[in-house]
């Protein structure tokens, strides 16, 4: 066991934003929440591993549903964990024991870290996704079939909504995002709840204390003015894809998804060009028209001059920006995965060439 | 107590048509679903009088949200009732005792029979609306400040959703209807749970009866050649308002509505003319231009011929009907209640100017 304080909220917000490739929740917001309720509660978040659950404990993924650009504009309170953590925990007639962080990606890393504070509840140090993804099917816990109902829905307002039975993930994610679209584009999600067996078979292990390394890493680098984006590759597996200028952002929200398209021309005089797509988050990159990186491998872009991840809402023209590459963690290149996490599944006709090497 | 059974029902489909204003849900294709469950079930279903419950039973309102032209479309089993009002028993942790009919007005007065069938529980004669309505808060629990959640929504898959807290009866309708809409137009709804003392302070008690009364006069003046639509409208405290032929039907499906605009022309050369706009039900009837019937008076319009009821979703060129107007249930004519289902509730600045004496 371990304990998140305000001494790891900078650290843990600038791993989450590598990790979110893109997405996820704005970080900076997450990170201000969460120092809010450190200060709140005078006490740290209790991390456990996972191991540390009894098999008939009851564990709940919890993260916030929507597009990160209507996240940034939502200043609320973040209270909306509470009520449906709890309806959960009535509807199933037990109460919930553990929270387990739902995306390890954006705020979304931070988000359970908050409502663990609220709800006086520890969270697991891992997470469904190993990185962050935009819709509901594509975590491990849906991959090996756990069940996604009963989840619960609900908005800054206390409207709590119990999901008591979904037919499948897709379905969960199709009804789900109809109503955090009704909500206002971003509302809390508690999903799935499983036993402490189930969680611990299918969680992606460890993510939480990787954010907290690569956030730590990146701070160190600054001070030692070394080069962030070696060093975030480095730790993650991965290679540093491409450095340039931001020439070109088309974004729009679409049901309830940020989608865009992203140019970046390489600093030379030799015309280099990398192109991004993404669904809030990152999906493919492009580097003079070849594909050098796909879902489920992870393309996070940071700030070329301090390291700072720059989430899809916040890309813009003329930034100088590094792109990442890092290999998805193994649990998503399985075959069963990769029909959920692969490019096919964003609708792109491209195969997956994974990256060497694992995320963890 | 007394019981539906297949003698009533062709009488119950025409009454419910009746006050369904043209909307509620098609008649004939509930009736289909009624006579098929109650062959199945091999006996009636039992009706009960709202204090034949205790005060501290539960009771549940039944009925199908959503566009009747959808509905129409939508031929599956019914069965969706099942999972709803079971899951709410187990959300409350007390099972359902009695089914309480949400709106007396087209397929909507039969579906809670059969689900009193499925489920071998009693519904209560009397309902929420005295009429059928196309929006949640508009029925007398909202207007009398029942708690509109919990609430169940169910798909014909067997989706469950529990509303566990919504903050306000048009929070409902606005939630309700975006799901309804992804659940493809149509939904199974259970609302509101209450306790038999809410029931019996809000009921608009003896409407299933009424329609029933409806339906054998109807049956009876065709029998007898009478006029149907004066037949009625003398069972119902109202008047015949025109007759003529429908010459011209706007129609379209906006956010999970049927809505449209209507002219029936009269048949001698004078030029009469009759305009109806409706939104699922009809709400406003013209006569050269003046107001004669407005929301929440019943505008119903019948097949000249035979008197049968015709739905907004049947309505078409050439038809020859008469319209009838009926005096709204005295609880919908509250100051309270005109504020939700008044012409203003529906965008219309014409003044309610009620029709004399009440439905019953």
């Amino acid at each position: 066991m371990w304990e998140v304080t305000l001494d790891d909220t900078q650290a843990l917000a600038l791993g989450a934003g590598v990790l979110g490739t893109g997405g996820g929740g704005n970080t900076y917001i997450g990170r201000i929440w969460l120092e809010r309720e450190l200060r709140l509660s005078g006490k740290g978040c209790r991390i456990v591993d996972a191991d540390e659950l009894a098999d008939d404990a009851l564990a709940v993924g919890i993260g916030s549903m929507g597009a990160p650009t209507v996240g940034v504009e939502k200043l609320d309170a973040r209270e909306e964990y509470l009520p449906i953590v709890r309806a959960l925990g009535q509807h199933v007639g037990k109460p919930i024991d553990a929270l387990v962080i739902g995306e390890i990606g954006g705020a979304n890393s931070l988000i359970p870290l908050i409502a663990g504070l609220q709800l006086g509840l520890p969270v697991v140090d891992g997470d469904g996704m190993g990185r962050a993804f935009p819709e509901l099917q594509m975590d491990n816990f849906s991959i090996t079939g756990i069940s996604t109902s009963p989840f619960g829905l609900g908005d800054s307002h206390g409207n709590t909504v119990i999901f008591q039975r979904v037919d499948s993930p897709f379905r969960a994610e199709q009804y789900g995002r109809a109503l955090t679209i009704e909500m206002g584009g971003s509302a809390a999600l508690a999903m799935p709840t499983m036993t402490g067996r189930q969680m611990k078979a299918s969680l992606i292990r460890g993510t939480l204390s990787l954010t907290r390394r690569l956030g730590h890493a990146l701070l160190d680098a600054r001070r030692r003015s070394a080069d962030p984006a070696e060093v975030v590759a480095r730790l993650a597996n991965g290679r540093v894809l491409f450095r340039g200028k931001i020439t070109d952002v088309r974004r729009e929200t679409v049901r309830g998804f940020a989608r865009g398209h992203l140019k970046i021309a390489g600093f030379g005089e030799s015309g280099e060009l990398m192109e991004i797509v993404f669904q809030n988050e990152h999906l493919i990159a492009w580097h003079n028209g070849d594909v050098v990186c796909t879902v489920p491998d992870l393309v996070s872009i940071l700030n070329l001059d301090d390291g700072e991840p720059i989430g899809t809402e916040m890309l813009r023209y003329g930034l100088r920006v590094a792109v990442i590459g890092m290999p998805a963690p193994r649990e998503l290149k399985t075959p069963a995965a990769l029909r959920l996490v692969g490019p096919a599944a964003f609708g792109y006709d491209v195969p997956f060439v994974p990256m060497p090497g694992h995320l963890l």
